[in-house]
């Protein structure tokens, strides 16, 4: 399996659509199922509905990502294991983006060969 | 399964072991097995033996983390995922911690209930 190259075309397409803003990033429901979980600054969101309000929230209507790096793992059940590092900027405070790290384990969609979800996903603000 | 109380039991001996130095690091390879994954600083490091190594460096020998966030979720095969966000200070630069992410997948141990070994172990330094 290319995991390096799953998590790599994954996390490209992610942020990419996550800050394409309202306009896209409803997009990112598909990459979720029940069974998935966010952890968004310590706080546990279950499923694809929640998750999906969760990312759309009005504060981060307008954010950019930048990755600094991103490292990939075959993991249990035929999956990939990701941890990003990057920049991120919000809003009207794009000269003073903010760290942050994001682990996601994407696992194989039942009965749809070379698909994956989103699986385990937790963010976190990294500060000085 | 108590999947809260699981990693933070883990996150605390990990750091605490791995902080003792030389006298205790080693006592981290029970938490490994063959098939155990480390990603440090984006080398790839397969297996036990490889993993201790690692870990033991000489550029490593005193540190000390401090936890700034531990959040855990369940995973696919039984597992617990865990996000690790802090600081690490390193030998004589004590009073300039950098900041570290780590995440690990913990599995179960085959034929020892209740154990668990680290199969995904990624980590990185966050810099602003």
């Amino acid at each position: 399996m290319d995991f390096n190259g799953i998590a790599n075309s994954f996390t490209q397409h992610y942020y990419a659509t996550f800050d394409g803003g309202i306009a896209t990033r409803n997009n990112l429901a598909g990459l979720y199922r029940p069974e998935s979980m966010l952890t968004w600054e310590g706080k546990q969101v279950p499923g694809q509905s929640g998750i999906i309000e969760t990312i759309n929230k009005p504060e981060l209507a307008v954010v950019k990502h930048q990755i600094a790096s991103s490292d990939a793992q075959p993991a249990p059940g035929g999956g990939v294991l990701v941890l990003v590092t990057g920049n991120l900027a919000v809003d009207n405070a794009f000269d003073k983006p903010m760290q942050f790290t994001e682990t996601f384990n994407l696992q194989p969609i039942p009965g749809q060969p070379g698909g994956f979800f989103i699986y385990n996903q937790v963010f976190r603000l990294v500060f000085a």
